[in-house]
This record gives C-alpha cells, structure tokens and sequence, in this order.
C-alpha cells in the first residue's frame, strides 16, 4: 500500500466511524424533525451564496487553466440563481413522504407471531461523483430525508465549491443540534475513492455516478455494495406500424432535447416496412437540427441529400451524449429487439407502434430498467416520474432498476413480534 | 492468469452465454408452464434415485477417506427418503404464487403517461455453496420458479451427488422441451468460484451460501453483484422487564433447538436487576443440555455449582454453531444494545421484555436484519415467515434483507405506455 492510500485509508476510517455514529441519531429523527432541518439547510446555502460563488470561481478559474470544456465548465459553474435552485430542492424534499417506517409487507403467522418489514435507513452512504456541486446538495439533502449519513466524493475540478457548500451544511447542522458528520466531504486524491469502495462495514452502499469510466472504475474495484448508475445507450424502435408522425416527434425529442443526459437517445431502429417513407423524413428533422448521422446501408440509401456516414459497431456502441446518432433498417421486430439486446446498456429503450402484439413482445423481451412505448426516453427521469427527487437512475438489477430516490436509499427490517413463540 | 483459471474463465463464459439463452425462454414461460414443469422435474428426481444414492455413496467415502466430520457427513447424506424429501420442496413450489409479473407499484402521471414497475427475473443467477445436495435441487427450482436460469456451483465433496441431480434434471428439462441449460453445474476447482464471481455482463447475481470463509471470499472478490447469506451472530438479551418463564424458554430454545444452523442464538445478555434471580436457572438449564458455557465474571458468581469457562473478546465474537454459549450481564438495556451493535453479525436479534418502551428501543436502535421481541430467534426462516421457501438468509442491507425467497430473486422493470408524449 502506498502511503497516500494509506492516509486515504485513515481517513476514510475516521469518516466512516464518524458517519456511523451519526447515522444512529439520523435514523431515530421523526420526519417532522427531518424536514424542519432541510428548511434550515436551505437558508444556510443561501446564506453561504457569497462564499459557494467565490469557491466556485476558484474552481472554473483552475478549469479554464487546464481548458476543460464548455459543457463541463457549464455543469460546473455555480450562479447565484443556481445556489437559490439548489436550496429550492432542499425545501421540496421536505414536502416528499418519509420512505423510513413505511412498512412493506407484513402478518401474522398461525402461531400468532406478528410480522412486519419495515423500511429504516441504509446508514452510511458513499457517492462518487463529477464535478457537478448540485449534486453535493441534493446528495445531503436525500441522505437526510432517509435517515442516512453521506460521505461524498465530489470531481476535484469542483474541490472549492463542494468544501463551501458541505461547510456551510455542516455549520447549520451542528447550530440545530444535528451531527455535522451527516454530510463529509473527501477531499484527497484518487486514494480516497480506492478507499472509500473497500471500506468494508464502514459503509453500507456506494453509489458511483458520472461517466462510463468512473462507474467502471467503481463497480470493479469495490468490496463494499454499489449501485450502477447512469450509462445509457438508449434506443427508439420504429415498427412497421408505427404512427410515423408520432415517431418522428418521439425520435427527435428522444435525440435532440438534451443530448448530454444519459436518457437521450443514442441509435434509431427503423422496420423496412415503413423505412422509405420514414426515413428521408427524420434524417432530413435530425440533420436540420444539426445531428451527425451515422447510418447503415439500407438507411444512406434513403438519405437523399442528408449527410450521413457509414454506421460502425463501435458507432452502435457509443454513448455520444451529442448531437450525434447511429441509424438503421431492422427486417422485424426480432432483428430490433436482438439489435437492441446486443447494444444496449439497458437504461432506456423504446417502441414506436400501434400494434398490440408488437408492444407486448417488445415490454416482454427487451430487458432494460425502462421499457417505453409510444413516448419519449427523454421521461426515464425521478422527476418525471413523480419521486420528486433522483439520485441517479440504476442500470443493475439488484436492489434498485432505473430512477432512484428516497425509498432507493432504504433498506428494510423486520420486525417479529411476540409472546413467548419457541419452535 | 494461470492456466486452470483460463480453463475456467472459458468454462463460465460459455455456460454464462447458455444460460442467458435459457434464461429469454424462462422469462416468457406462464406460471402455468413453470408449475407444470417443477411437477415433472420433482417426478424425474425420484425416478433419479438409484444414481443420486449411488453418486452419494461415492462422496460419502471419499469424505471418510478424507476424515470430514459427522456434522458434515450428515449435510451430505442422500438417503432415499430425503431424494423423496427435496421432489417433494419441488412440487410444494409450484403451489406458491409466481413472482413474476407482479405490479410492484404504479401510476398516471399528469401527461398521461402510464407507468408501472412490474417483478421480473433477474435472468443469470450464480450460486456458490457447500456440501449440501438438497440446495442444488432448491436452487434449481427456485430457479425455474423465478424464470431465472442458474450456474450452480456446489461443494467439490458433494461432486457425485451433485452430478447425479443435475444430470437429472437437465434431462428432464430437454424431455420437456425446455432448455437444458436453465440449470448448469460447474465441476471445476476453487478457479471456477473465482471466473463466476468475476463474470461482469454474464451473470446478474451470486448468492454465496455457507460458511463466513466461503462468504466472505465471494464477497471481496467478486465484480458482480452479490448478496451476502447466513452468518449469524445471534443474541438473545432478557431485560428488567422480562418475564423470567418466557425467557428461559426462549432463550435455550434460540441456542438448543437445532444449534448448527445460523439463526441459533450465540449469545445470551440478562439485565442486572434480573440477573440474581434469572441467570441461576437459565445457566442450570442449558447446563443440563450439554451447553458449553461461557461467562463474563458477574454470570460466573450466579452461576453456582455449574461449569462456565471466562466469556473473552473471541467467545463474544464466535458462531459456536454448537452447544456453547457466551453469557454476560449489563446494566442497562442501552448497554445491552451496544453490545450488540459491536458483536452481532445484523442477521437476528431479540429482546425478552414486558415493557413497550424497550421493546420499542430495542427494535429502533438494533440494526439487523430481524429484530423480535420475545419469540425464539429460530423463527428467522422463510419456511416459518410463510415464504414456502428459502434461498438464503440475506445479512446485508442491498435488495434483500433476512429470508430470500423467490420474490427476492426478481428485480423490476418500469414499463412506461404513452400516446406520443414527449418532452
């Protein structure tokens, strides 16, 4: 072990056992107490606006240094608007059910003894994620709703903006008479993640979100449970008998709305039957709104005087999170659903039809966390799902599958009830 | 990579490609089709009879020539009445409900998208586990239940017998028209373990089941997702408030009624104010029942004429998986539950006691996946908590906590039906 593991190690122990200590008072909050605290979070971090602002200057100065680009300069940055949104999510939380105490199933057994799973906090909670200081706040504020502690690992590019926020959390935490340690921040090197994935009993989950390269890098090294989140190589499915009106609002929406995000849609399947009808027109919608086509033969054929470049496996296989899409013509319904059985990452992925059997088979074969008909992938989102809150969108089967939230953040206990019951 | 575990890697990449092709089939299958096939593979178990015995005979003699224990022989015996005992788990399956397709939760958000979260399989579950014949033909059915196919890996002591289940029941899927490869056996050494649990993209799921070595290896060397079965430090605490009566039977029940198994009690905790009156019988009757005891030195001064040896830090922290126990007595019940809190292994924990406010306590503050108040701590099943079956014991906090039973080897998938909205 090196030596910077090793402090990374300490420190991640300290915090771990710091965590645990304040994940026992968290779990024994009621909700009543639980959302007055979140209110008072939220003034903190408008009240901390100056000092999160300059932090995050410091931060986009160092990028600009190092020239990281305009799209994660823009994630990165922190307005004064964006300080009053984030707390804005605070408060919103407050008005989100309590997940913990909820009880999930339960009964009594024919020896009278009473059962009952309830849900309770996970504990101690690990997020690895970019340089995205929104998500330092709604990271804190989810992980108080449901009872559990966050040691949070933020993108260094967003070291002083995280260090102002989690002060200023921290601060307000303790003026409430509430553990600090509830919200800690790792703000060592690369060694603090190594360390914080194997923090075996330390942590209970840890939930990696950003890039492909970051979630590999997580889910292979940790000993500890994890989450997969976020990779989404997203596809829509024209079939043969699909309103192609409807298609073409579906694929370009799915496309073009917010290309950056992991529900856009990355590759579009079109059935011949409809492909030289269909397909001159969405190629020619996508290429007007600047979208790099990438198509296979039967598709450039139809292409007409739309640009296009010959479609590659690795094209097939790439996340472009751009304005940038994979094109091709499927001699059935078969051929889209084993096309997208071999591609997807299995987030998100789509039909387009009015046929019934065609739906049905396409819900049943196709096994992603989100499975659409007839609507845009750009909904596989907490928000528009109604959970008023996310904290990323789970792509492994375990435990959670596609938006997460509060209940997410949950596991459950149960609990048996007697009086005297021996066996 | 040495050469056995390339042998291996390519033998679990192959039986990993199989099984996700029986798997597709599985999760198409009706609950009709599923029950009708556990009915003929139970029918092709007991016609397998004469060649499981045999194949258990050979693993038996091989386990004398190799000196394993009584214990141990006794998990690995087939006798004819339990090849008729594990056909007749197959068959009482098929009377419980089918997991998949369940509507887990659901709604219409305000645009009019329906969107629901329906119980599917998993797909690819690996088990890993011991010399124990009867868990092969749970897991398979289990398996089929749950639409999931499985690459069972059992204990090399029970290769014979192993082989002869599964020969059997493999045959009988193909004689059905099944897929064969909805249940694959990995014969290989230690390497095979390690290629399963590394199998990203190929298998969903490992479920270790056995012993805290073999537990713990799958669990720090996997990449996959794992659920953690079966240790159990259990404790038994009988507070000020207890009823004396109720205790003494619950507690040598929890430790005597079948010790070897993980939901016996290991260590019993007496309330001071109880202790003069309550320990003198509770050690006497274990005592009487061959327990090995050990106590802290307040127990030893109750403990009159009966034998205990020092309770040490190591006791506290032991699965006897016998007749032995570790007895201490505290002063308070929080002091009760933090000795939990640093000894127990979160599989089962109980409180004696008449009083609503510690049992209200213990059940908040004690993290563990089963919390009773005063019932014996061999109820932790999912026979007795009416599963109708069980896979494992799960100890930690992600998907699944305490019994697994078929509803714990789905995962979900949303299933979103619009008419064209978009974003």
């Amino acid at each position: 072990m090196n030596s910077n593991l090793e402090q990374s190690t300490a420190r991640v122990a300290a915090a771990g056992k710091a965590a645990r200590v304040a994940s026992k008072r968290l779990a024994l909050l009621s909700r009543a107490e639980k959302d007055a605290a979140l209110g008072v979070l939220a003034d903190a971090i408008e009240a901390a606006e100056a000092s999160i602002v300059v932090g995050n200057g410091r931060d986009l100065e160092r990028g600009r240094d190092a020239g990281i680009s305009d799209s994660l300069a823009d994630r990165l940055r922190m307005t004064p608007e964006r300080v009053s949104a984030v707390a804005q999510a605070l408060r919103d939380l407050a008005a989100l059910p309590d997940p913990v105490g909820e009880v999930v199933r339960g009964n009594t057994l024919a020896n009278g003894l009473q059962i009952k799973q309830v849900r309770v906090p996970m504990g101690v909670v690990g997020m690895v994620y970019e340089a995205r200081p929104n998500v330092t706040v709604d990271a804190a504020g989810l992980g108080l709703k449901s009872g559990n502690a966050m040691i949070l690992r933020g993108g260094s590019a967003a070291a002083d903006t995280n260090a102002a926020i989690v002060a200023a959390l921290r601060e307000s935490l303790e003026r409430q008479g509430l553990p600090a340690d509830a919200v800690q921040l790792l703000d060592g090197g690369h060694e603090d993640v190594q360390a914080l994935i194997t923090a075996r009993g330390l942590v209970d989950l840890v939930i990696p979100r950003g890039g492909a390269k970051l979630i590999e890098t997580v889910v292979t090294g940790s000993t500890v449970p994890v989450i997969e989140t976020g990779t989404g190589n997203v596809h829509v499915y024209v079939d043969a008998d699909a309103d192609l009106d409807m298609a073409l609002e579906i694929a370009v929406n799915s496309k073009t709305h917010r290309p950056s995000v992991c529900n856009a849609a990355e590759s579009l399947l079109v059935h011949r039957d409809v492909a030289d009808e269909f397909l001159p027109r969405v190629l020619r919608t996508l290429a007007d709104k600047d979208v790099t086509l990438h198509a296979d033969e039967r598709a450039t054929a139809l292409a007409g005087d739309v640009e296009t470049k010959p479609v590659t496996d690795e094209a097939w296989n790439t996340e472009f999170h751009d304005l940038e899409m994979s094109v091709g013509v499927v001699d059935s319904l078969d051929e889209a659903i084993e096309h997208i059985d071999g591609y997807s990452t299995h987030h998100t992925d789509c039909i387009v039809t009015e046929n019934r059997a065609a739906a049905r088979a396409f819900i049943a074969q196709v096994d992603s966390a989100v499975v659409m008909v007839n609507a845009s992938t750009r909904f596989t989102d907490g928000g528009e799902f109604g959970f008023g809150a996310e904290i990323g969108i789970s792509t492994q089967k375990l435990h959670a599958r596609g938006p997460m939230a509060l209940a997410e953040l949950t596991t459950t206990k149960w609990v048996v009830d007697g009086d005297g019951q021996i066996r």
